[in-house]
């Protein structure tokens, strides 16, 4: 196994792209990423293009990749379509690491993008909501329903009409964690702030304002202790990063940003809050890594909803439960604080378009290990870690990919 | 890169499962793979899953691996979907071969399913015709429309309210090779005919009866010069292999098939009968196989029509052009001829449930070099090979994957 690093990076803003395609995102993304990495288009040997629901958004089910791609002149090389809910794109970066890693080709491209917004919002709602085993969520929405109480389940983005099962899912498991650890909903409002301020340094982000701990706890109730403004949006976009041997590398950039790790899972079906897909695989990130989560400088985190951040990092061993209050209070995880996570805002702010999420971490770490973050940059990061999952985490079938990264 | 051998096959029938899940058809191929492999689900370290359109078929459009392999007891592995239209598999295949040759797996697990049977017809038929560039599609359409005249274009299996843009791209493009080589309408339905031939002995096969020469021809006009038996059927159904590194083959199996080459690609768009993918790519598996087209013993190819196998065989340089009517006329293809063809009847009679397709093209090969190919068992072949393609084939965006496999 070759050492692989990243060499490019590039992506779009997130955001409500109407006028845009699936080739548009990922022409934008893809070219920037190529040009970062400072080589051409005919030296990419293979690409591998993640994304989740562009069969049911817009119709392109087969050959997504061949077809986005083809679009910009790239062609007559393996091109790999992944998906992997909302850790699409971390997937296909994994594969893409392995064939560098083997030694099968000197650089690839990594993809990820996705089309959400669409006029009538309960299509964009409907094919979200397939990242579940459908035979199975029936059965477990009505099982976690019966404990969620009587709770107003109202959708992010709207009305009572619409609503999703996976607010409902994660609310119902935060609510856990808040008995567990003594943490309230205006603590994760408080993660909410975070992410906005980050967001509104972030010119990628689909939110780019500072709110007000007020605004976010009055910003419409989702499903207690969830808000409007702790949800991730709905959003469209792309994100790509170019992967080299370290061969290659060494010829093309003098800034490259190791793999340290690259470790994959999937979950099996459970309901134990100490027995989830992040908390069994991160031991084997860290294993390969040689590292332990005390040495993460910054770390990006699949906050689908700002509480989820926090209990990502209590998962991946990176604070203790009992001390998430007094992390969250004491600013811990702000840009300039000692354990300075998601910089970039987040899924909350930066936006979750399903299938671009995973390789938007990864260039949002890259940039920062590479100290180009502007006012959101951490002080001096040496090693990056990234956090994607998809499907319902610890319920369902569901999926994971985590990343570390060196300079 | 290691030694890679595929040390255990299973499938379905293939054909109409309306009362069959797509986990139910999962289950049934990957658990015979899994005992013909003799090990144990647990020793099974990573999963690749091809498929191509259960999102708009059974509305499954994300986490289509977790989803079926979770419900068998296969989980907390790496699981990755992998899409590319016909090539779904095969595609999957190169990908599981990938990281078992660069030592990440010792055993990994690679499955192909489709469910394409819907009491909507309709639904299927714009299902398959997504494995095309959308935008782009009209516009070649048109375009090949103007050259092929008015000949009725009936789609297979159906009256006239059904059409293929598939089938008269297929039609528009053996007409150019009956130009150049004199082959007849006669060649390609003696060509189903071996293919039914085939199929009868092949107890996974959709169709298991022999026909005669003027049924073929007389079977339904689809768009000259194919008729209705020289056309793939819609079909449902599930293939899987397990592929070992060599030194956990050497401790489970005694007879390996070890996999000489894997090569994947992408077609750039064109309408030259002279740079297609078959014919860019097919080089380089000869070239990491070490072998020449003379020395392949047996051969699966990508026949979605019956012209399309003769076709494929000219341009993977195992036929000559001027040779092709005389190899039909003199049974070159058959089982007992010298050159064997497609012995399990091939897509035409085995049936292509699109994503199951290249994962069956291996299992039959496999079979075929460890001497369990029953009736329709070729003699002593120590070198077989696989061609699966998908989307159309050297005129719009497409995808390839090519397979060597030695005793």
């Amino acid at each position: 196994m070759d050492d692989v690093a990243v060499i490019g990076a590039g992506m779009t803003r997130f955001g409500k792209h109407l006028d845009k395609s699936i080739k548009d995102l990922v022409r934008e993304a893809a070219e920037e990423a190529i040009k970062d990495a400072g080589i051409d288009k005919k030296d990419i040997q293979a690409a591998y293009v993640g994304n989740a629901v562009a069969g049911l958004m817009t119709g392109q089910e087969m050959i997504r990749g061949q077809v986005t791609l083809t679009s910009m002149g790239i062609d007559s090389i393996p091109i790999f379509n992944v998906e992997s809910a909302c850790a699409s794109s971390s997937s296909a970066f994994h594969l893409g690491w392995a064939a560098t890693s083997a030694g099968l080709y000197d650089t690839v491209l990594v993809v990820g993008f996705e089309k959400l917004f669409d006029k009538d919002k309960k299509k964009s709602f409907m094919a979200l909501g397939t990242a579940v085993d459908l035979e199975l969520v029936l059965e477990y929405f009505q099982k976690a329903e019966s404990e969620m109480g009587k709770e107003d389940k109202i959708m992010h983005e709207g009305s009572g009409e619409k609503r999703s099962i996976f607010m409902d899912m994660y609310a119902w498991m935060t609510r856990r964690y808040m008995d567990m650890y003594g943490l309230t909903q205006e603590h994760f409002a408080k993660l909410s702030v975070k992410a906005h301020k980050n967001g509104a340094f972030n010119p990628h982000a689909q939110y780019q304002e500072a709110v007000t701990l007020e605004e976010v706890l009055q910003s419409g109730d989702v499903s207690f202790p969830l808000t409007r403004m702790m949800c991730s949006p709905i959003g469209d976009g792309s994100a790509a990063v170019v992967l080299s041997s370290k061969g290659a590398a060494a010829k093309r950039t003098t800034k490259p940003v190791w793999v340290a790790a690259s470790v994959a899972g999937s979950g099996k079906i459970t309901n134990d809050p100490d027995d989830t897909l992040t908390r069994r695989l991160a031991p084997k990130a860290y294993e390969v890594a040689g590292i332990g989560p005390e040495d993460i400088d910054v770390i990006e985190v699949h906050d689908a909803t700002s509480p989820a951040e926090i209990i990502d990092l209590i998962e991946l061993g990176i604070c203790r439960g009992e001390d998430a209050p007094k992390w969250i209070d004491e600013g811990v995880l702000d840009v300039d604080g000692s354990k300075p996570s998601n910089p970039s805002g987040g899924l909350v702010t930066k936006g979750h378009p399903v299938g671009a999420t995973g390789c938007a971490q990864i260039y949002e770490v890259v940039k920062q290990l590479r100290g180009e973050s502007g006012k959101r940059q951490v002080k001096d990061p040496k090693i990056a870690f990234t956090h994607n999952g998809g499907g319902i985490l610890g319920i369902d079938a569901s999926s994971m990919t985590l990343h570390v990264f060196k300079k």
